[in-house]
């Protein structure tokens, strides 16, 4: 058998993915399981959304623009004025997927061998996109005993080296559902103008804000356009994670006609979708009203038994539907195996994700896990009680 | 301004693209312009598509998985079959259009520096994809007067280094319609074998064929299983190109394993337009034969325009829906955008894609234009017409 490249066998699995042999041999056991692993929200995707799809009069299903639907970018920026972030249709980049949109940044500002600092834990799937664009992440660890906020700046200054192009930033963060401050929004523009640097900022969670939190975009950043890079997709904000429609948006036009050459490369972004997408901006406010509702709810219950548990640390999430906990145990790996393979109560069981994945350090985060709270309440109440269970039941569990 | 990277200043634009000012502002002025620059057809998208699109009862618009939705994977192994192409649906990955199908596959077996060898002319997006997976293409050139048949196999052993990774077609082929033959396919087969390459086929125009011309897929190669990776989408087939919609199928399934990992970072390809190609599947062979009937119509009026112009040299054509002509003039660019800005009959122009970009070798296809048949047969009259006028009338014609 030919042999592959060293980049392909160096890509990593997802630390989600391993388990899911495991999750698949407890239903095929008929083991019913919640899944707390991943960010698949069960919330319908609104009528605004999915019904100029369904009523679709194209008699060609034509490539569209390379950067996006030119009708699409124009209601986007009606979209943003919402949020007080002011672009030009042109300072947006329409990309299939903010996977898409990651990637076409990373390589539009940074060569291969070049380093981006973001904190830790983060979305582990950037670890994918830095690989293909051949780019260095370089970790700054946010605590949980600091509820996983802005790391200080002087570590990340530490840092910085020649090959620094940018930072990047989750906002509202998967997986920790923090919110980053004001203040250390401000911190992060200084760093980023003092050491001529791009700053990153994910929002796709952007809707997902609870307790009257507040949410400083990068975008809101004064004096820095020319550095702020948003990056932004649909697939949580409507519940259209099979969308694959994600946007670039920053007012340095270099950046968006660098991404944009990229972008002609691979043609266009889906076209249907990007229908729906136009047509899901003016989406009722009182579906998100409703959605926000009952997020809030979820984490609370979710929290509040997690809080019940002995030994386990729970920082508050502020946003997006994800929270990291410590649990007391020695290797949460191996926890969530067990409670896969080993583990039921009344044949029903749970899926979380163990965090170590999520930390680019290594050794960091053995006795975390990311639990998503993406089922509804009463899914969320019995499988809190089937963790505690657990918990109590586990051999490998730290007294 | 920040400096973006060498990569994104490197990214070349493509050479059709650089024109499109120039159209635009003849539109601006009232002219009327017939595209024959682009690949994009104007035949109508089957009803079998777009139907369970229209149709579609899906509460929430989720995630599907990263190598593409099962059922439509084991729909596609019944496609092939009508091709005699046996695979299984493992041997399938669907992806986000052809383009990441390349992009994937080249990330997969090429580490940076590589190299992938690729007859000469070939798609232009192809040097976007090799600049982002860091790959550089070695081109063997055919020629015009060989109606770019496969250059000596010769030719072809001497551009094989140490960094060789692959030797790479598409077949039928973009731009020259050139569709190779069986003997030309063993003897790439043997060379494969014998240097120890990848064989990686385009054949997302595998049922545009004209003549009685047959395929030979490079999976119908035996022997060879490990080194042959089929590069499919249903943009043509279905009139689609707005679908994103694309296939790597290679019986290796080592590649299939390293692709998908590039696949699981950016999560799934549109699920939409996944279910459309499903059904479209099933598209009745009436639908086909009507639109093979309808290219040959046109293929043959423009060829025999062509063959009418003085100093005009045009191979026949026999796949796909393009074609590569000698002009008798030195600077085909320069003719090109000559007919947008300076030349109309009657308030009409055309445009055409100068070949000069399908090359990678400098100084080759100066006096070449890729013309595609993608207009009505009414249209294609006209447009030859004015193609034949503005000869004439060039200032810069070679006597």
């Amino acid at each position: 058998m030919k042999s592959l490249s060293q980049r392909g066998q160096a890509m990593p699995s997802s630390p989600i993915r391993k388990l899911v042999p495991f999750a698949d041999q407890a239903k095929a056991a008929g083991k019913h399981v919640y899944h707390l692993n991943i960010g698949q929200p069960d919330i319908k995707t609104p009528d605004s959304f999915m019904n100029p799809i369904k009523n679709l009069d194209m008699p060609v299903l034509e490539y569209g623009p390379s950067a996006g639907l030119t009708s699409l970018r124009k209601k986007m920026v009606e979209y943003y004025q919402r949020f007080d972030i002011d672009v030009d249709y042109e300072d947006i980049l329409i990309t299939t997927g903010g996977s898409e949109a990651i990637i076409f940044t990373l390589m539009a500002i940074c060569d291969p061998g070049d380093e981006v600092i973001i904190p830790e834990p983060f979305y582990t799937n950037y670890n994918g996109f830095a690989l293909e664009a051949g780019v260095n992440i370089v970790p700054i660890t946010s605590g949980i005993e600091d509820n996983f906020q802005l790391p200080p700046i002087a570590s990340l200054k530490e840092k910085i080296t020649d090959k620094t192009r940018a930072i990047m930033i989750c906002n509202p963060n998967n997986p920790t559902g923090y919110v980053y401050s004001k203040k250390e929004m401000l911190a992060l523009r200084d760093i980023a103008q003092r050491h001529d640097l791009f700053l990153l900022s994910d929002e796709v969670y952007r809707e997902f804000l609870y307790d009257g939190e507040t949410h400083t975009s990068v975008m809101h950043l004064e004096g820095i356009d020319d550095r702020t890079i948003m990056l932004d997709s649909v697939s949580k904000r409507y519940s259209a994670c099979g969308a694959r429609i994600g946007m670039i948006v920053t007012k340095n036009r270099s950046v968006i006609n660098a991404a944009l050459k990229f972008g002609m490369a691979r043609l266009c972004p889906p076209t249907i979708e990007q229908i729906g997408t136009e047509a899901g901006i003016d989406t009722p406010q009182s579906y998100f009203d409703e959605v926000i509702n009952e997020y809030v709810e979820r984490r609370n219950v979710m929290v509040a038994a997690l809080k019940e548990m002995p030994g386990v640390v729970v920082p508050m999430p502020k946003g997006a539907f994800y929270l990291v906990v410590k649990l007391p145990v020695k290797d949460a790996d191996a926890f969530a195996r067990w409670l896969l393979t080993d583990f039921d109560v009344n044949n029903e069981t749970v899926m979380v994700a163990p965090a170590n994945g999520f930390y680019s350090t290594p050794g960091l985060g053995k006795d975390e896990v990311r639990i998503a709270y993406v089922l509804n309440v009463e899914d969320i109440r019995k499988a809190m009680h089937i963790l505690a269970e657990g918990l109590k039941a586990y051999p490998g569990r730290i007294q």
